[in-house]
């Protein structure tokens, strides 16, 4: 006899413009698969999120230290991980239009696919990730119609989930990103939880 | 031939009040001994710092969610690590004296094991953090003269040393805590970076 159990789920919080989503986009899927859960790409707008806490810009720029750290911080992990990374400039880029992009592939299936080719030219200085040329690119490059698509993203009805997926995340209580919650509601928070949150979604 | 190198060091930046800081401050001497690194016991004051960086409060009580988070994510990884956990009522606590007698312990060679032993009590809501009676106590504990270290404690020169040692912390680029800082400079904040920490200094 078979049994089967759905995959435990787990979703994966992004924004963009965030170096630390970055690094999560980049193995999220692999370690998932590895453990027998399902990732659920979850793009949303972390500035709204942060104008209500009182920031109106990134806390890496607001607290400079924090920010020179980060680079640091990026740079050492990066090396360890085998993954390019360069500062964008300028920081924080505008993700609006690579987050409405990543919505459609959420309905569609490629949300992960085309997010890592996003972060990967964002953070290796091929793309300012506000150009939607370079978005189109990156859309068709994995077999997709990036003119059509890229069109779709200005539908009013696409525009209007993005608010309503950020707004989610606001009632969720995210505060930063990559944050991640498993299906009974437990949050990790950055890219360093990872691991913790895969080991949850399986043992809950 | 016997080759004696002298051991790496490792600063480890602390704020008694600090959540975080008690994680680190319970594993860093025994995760150090084990890699042959020595750890130097630098506690410093958080809120000057934070002041400077706009903060009036620890963030977070700023930032409510974030807050709440981090109760959660305390309870995990106590849980995990086998340590009791209480968040202290008020938090922040007042880390004033605490941090000026484990100065006299930097000197001495006490400081771990007396700031070990505040974390505790802190942390599992048997004293606050700034009652004199209870600091005395765990003074006594680890088999100094309470009273004396108490009074030692007030002298003109450990209230300098705590300002300047906090002036440093500030120098060094510092923004929050713990931090852990190698002998060649390379910084690593947060409780998550004291593997990565140790093996640095060992590494370079």
């Amino acid at each position: 006899m078979l049994l089967c159990a759905p995959m435990p789920k787990l979703d994966f919080w992004y924004e963009f413009a965030s170096t630390y989503s970055y690094l999560s986009a980049m193995r999220v899927e692999d370690l998932a698969r590895e453990a027998g859960v399902e990732v659920r790409w979850r793009p949303f707008l972390l500035g709204p999120l942060l104008k209500r806490q009182g920031w109106t810009t990134s806390p890496f720029v607001e607290q400079k230290e924090k920010g020179r750290y980060m680079i640091r911080d990026m740079e050492r992990i990066c090396e360890a991980r085998d993954l390019a990374f360069q500062m964008p400039e300028p920081f924080p880029q505008n993700g609006l239009y690579a987050a409405r992009a990543a919505l459609i592939g959420e309905d569609e299936g490629w949300a992960g696919r085309f997010s890592r080719l996003v972060f990967t030219e964002q953070f290796t200085g091929a793309m300012q990730l506000d150009d939607k040329t370079a978005l189109g690119t990156c859309l068709t490059a994995i077999g997709l119609d990036g003119d059509a698509l890229l069109a779709r993203a200005e539908d009013a009805e696409i525009k209007q989930r993005l608010r309503t997926q950020t707004g989610d995340a606001q009632a969720l209580g995210l505060f930063g990103a990559p944050t991640f919650l498993t299906e009974d509601n437990e949050m990790f928070w950055g890219d360093d939880r990872l691991e913790q949150a895969i080991a949850w979604a399986i043992n809950k």
